[in-house]
């Protein structure tokens, strides 16, 4: 039985929701991910973490369906996935965005639901998700929404694993080790090893400056070199992160 | 090689875009299609017309690319698609559309883009994909952007094999013949014909009344009888309709 | 009595209010008609038809006013009104069209009105004063509003005399013979035979490209040959159009 | 030759604005006016006086033409026109009337067209006309708007005239001397000098409240008496408005 | 004890909201005040006189507190303040304007506190502050909202004396005798009487024109001359205004 | 000689804005900081940092000048200042706070300033400020900003200075050592360490729950203990944060 929304006839997707299925929302992004990861990695990653986690919360016992993701996302920034200069980013002013979110939330209600996950896989997105929910939520209080990055559930020990000479914080996990491993466990296809870029890692000011100052990115808009990467190391971050959102959600969101 | 612009690099892209590609923008919604077709069967069909004619373009000497989908799509009609109150239709505001396709517009022009094509399969979104166009083309005159509803550009002599018994017209052909056997084409893991509903063609006043009325839409969302679609059906419309596009963009998108 | 509600005092609309009356609101636009018709053609026909409506609403014993009309509509499109590009042609964005239908209808609620009918004389109104209505309903569920185009109501043994060759079908009827009949029957000392052009019919592909090519709408904005024209082939349209909507006034939005 | 850009086709149209005409905008209301005169005095009022100033432009070599007016205008003001509390008034958001000055003032210029005249016949329109001018002139610079209300140009010899006892200012001329004379002058058979209150002058303290308080507004809607109306007064009342806008518009709108 | 709502925790804000605190929005501008004023000088004589009203209220028995002041106002208009051509004068959009009064009374009354008085400084706020009171009423109309010009309540014997030569009106009073006076009563050190120009008043004409014609507005800003200013004057009109808010609190809004 | 605008007359900031100066412009919110610091703690900080910037950019012969601090920030975030629902946290709606930057940005760039710094006290703020930066320079891509949060200018040496068993992070520093030390150096009276509560640290989930779970958020909104703070810790920070503002506008605002 799938759990894509998009996948299964309405009857069927009635009757899971009558029944008090959750709805996970994934947001993505449509953005640089280096010469070697595809411009779609952040929807394509927010869709199959959440599948994932559908499917585990089903096997928990409690049902859940994955909406079609928000392909694309807010404006890149430069010290998080490279900023607007790069051909191929494409993204939304903070209305569309906001306006998408709330009305999605929207409609689950008026379907029944009421436990909505939104799976946020582009920090950009973050405050106008936010603010969606809580526009919608002024509308129907009686929605409850969980928000996340799904990358914040690796665990310690996998972060030591998969950087032997110690995890050098989120912040330049841009089309990096994190997200070359995940494609590689979850989107093999699309990767080109072949293509990874040997630029240093980026060195970010306190400040943001607009326009963004030249040579601030490496050029090829990877933030931080990305050649420990390998499908295992992906499978245990992917299988970190499902666990600990089906855990949140169980625990959480009831 | 891909013409999905999500599963290729953004060098890939850049590349393309500068040596003149399209890029052709499907729009669909998230909308009951009866109990044989799932919910996301107009952006399915959206992006398969798209990426068989951008791979028709390629070959026929103009390269092409196929942006992300917009999976969701506006407010259901209850003569186009039965209408707000099926649980599954997942649908935007005016204004949220608008502004995806106004803001993907602009992004693609800012990437030096300068011939699109909206490839729409939802018939709601036809005025306010118009809005968006309009609006992105009141800061960006440069943009040359193509719009059109697929099925169009199926041919008489097909739409004779398809209904033997004469077509009926495009009215209500929501989730009938033509798109079932577009999915049986297309996605045929996705079609239940098992489901098919025995329910008569719909009969629609030429008024819209809000609420609508009770009993105006067929109880399981199929505005006319689905039974003679097949594979094949699929094929050839397909066929004419990426067949279509390919020819109008070539002789009319300069 | 007058039905137009801009003509009597508030006292009098109160009591016809408070008493059930209907209100019609009537939608137009600012959008050349060829070189024979004025440019208030659509606001003017809308509001001639609703009074008609209204009249004989009163007169089978349900009370009905007309509001005045929203005399500005959406963007004319080539296919539909000869497109953006005739001087004269004044029209609005997709969001204040839809906040002027939004606005008066939660208006209309607030004076105790709960039948609304929306006669449309413009074609690309049409999804904008739908959201209208919608937004309006969402903070109003109580509403109940009838939405048409007043064209539709036109009885096909009607057509076959107004057009002895053959109903052509609406999709070229813009200044052409009905609208041109219709004004001869309602506003004669508006249109100017004697300059009626001679140019044939259009001929419009199934996709729309913006800007609009050159050569693709008639140069004077006749969509078809208005020849045939005459005040008594408007006045049997306009008698089918008005019982038509009035029949579905009393029948239908009870 | 009529000045009424409603009642002219476009070939026309295009021929003056090509020539130079000015456009004049009346921009009025639907809004409770007493028991005696109707919801639409404003916008008539705005649509007469804009007339009688185009055929007066134009005799003195300086062509004019009328757009429709803007019926519906913003929220009736309790010490202005009464409050929103009449049934009858029908008033729009600021952002849908600042939108329609704003979109109307864009297509004049996309016209051609580059001297406007707004001409406003209820004061709570005034703020929201200025900003519909401002962001039109915001996209295009070249516009020159003149914005009035048009009683301003009555001259103190006709106020002492038409108030033998002493003008008691324009706050409290509500459905009182002057529009009641204006409405006699120019639509005598909407009036119903029979139906006119006894009701005295409402008197309004320095402060807004809302919810507006009871009694706050005579309960009639006539602000001051209208006693002393008469067609006379209204005539020259209105030929010193149309004078002065002539003026106005001949001297200063360059 | 302060009544500026910056200046004091959450914890004694709750309990003065609780206990049925009113809270005063002062609403200012960043605006020319001629060459003796300070760019502040509308958000600063608001707040002033806010805090002044909250002390005494809370005086005589009805506590209150005073919200930090929205210190942008809507755009200058020539007759007003000068109009927006002056360096300095740094005006928000219509919406952005409308949007903080909404917000802020949204929040308000989320605190408990249903009694507010909006205290204006800047006469183009006006329409659209009312605009933000009523759309924060739609949502909640329990609010009760007082909205005053703080210098309409100076008493006509402050003015005679105030002006000995006879109050020419509150029309041209932009950074003129009143405002140079009050200045001088709460904020000496920011006034700078040696700068004070000697222009005469201006006169303007009743209608507006965009863009604003050439030395319309006299060079320095000071719309009538501030010559007869002084502190003592300041005091006086202050403590009109004061006790007429005070008394108009205490005796309307309940 | 004042930098803040406010206090200036319109003459002495157009000189200064002739001759290059930057522009400042703090951004805050009201919101709850605990019993001991006030609702305006952060935009009192943001524009004392910003002041003190002003002199201090002066004296090393950058002229610069502090705008009127936003007193009104986006909405409170329960790991970041505890959330919406403290009584006196009075927050902004998304396109509120866009508008506002924008429209100031805006403002600036017409008065002849060319360089702008936006200096943030709010964390929430941050997206919604980028988004009104990015809007404004779209329409004036000659604007150049840079955007700061101020603390993350405390050097490493400071941190360890004032936190001597270990700096926790900048994530749970809402009202605890680095606010209440800064209030202490700049605005002592407002801080009353006698109400500083005992509450443990909170420790917030990776997720975000809507509503938020009672008990998340400590009792009384300090999000960390503060007891260690005091004025002289507060002066070293604001020495760091401005030295470090002021050097970042010096080698990389030009």
């Amino acid at each position: 039985m799938s759990h894509l929304m998009a996948e299964m006839p309405w009857t069927q997707y009635r009757r899971r929701i009558d029944a008090g299925a959750v709805v996970l929302l994934p947001l993505g992004s449509v953005e640089q991910h280096g010469p070697h990861l595809p411009l779609g990695t952040d929807h394509l990653l927010a869709t199959a973490v959440s599948a994932d986690a559908a499917r585990m919360l089903a096997g928990r016992g409690r049902d859940a369906m994955v909406a079609p993701a928000l392909a694309y996302g807010y404006k890149s920034q430069p010290h998080m996935g490279g900023g607007q200069a790069f051909p191929g980013t494409t993204s939304l002013d903070a209305m569309t965005l906001i306006g998408q979110v709330r009305d999605i939330l929207r409609e689950l209600h008026r379907h029944g639901c009421r436990r909505i996950v939104v799976v946020n896989s582009h920090c950009e997105n973050q405050a106008f998700a936010w603010e969606g929910i809580d526009l919608a939520r002024r509308e129907h209080p009686q929605l409850r929404v969980m928000r996340l990055e799904y990358w914040d559930f690796t665990a310690p020990s996998t972060l030591d694993a998969v950087f032997p000479d110690g995890f050098p914080g989120w912040a330049l996990e841009h089309a990096a080790v994190v997200e070359t491993s995940l494609m590689l466990h979850y989107h093999p296809a699309l990767v080109d090893m072949a293509a990874l870029p040997d630029e240093p890692a980026a060195a970010f000011p306190v400040w943001d400056l607009c326009p963004q100052p030249d040579g601030l990115v490496p050029s090829q808009g990877v933030l931080s070199p990305a050649r420990g990467a390998d499908a295992a190391k992906g499978a245990r971050i992917a299988a970190d992160c499902v666990a600990g959102i089906v855990d949140a959600v169980l625990r959480d969101l009831r």
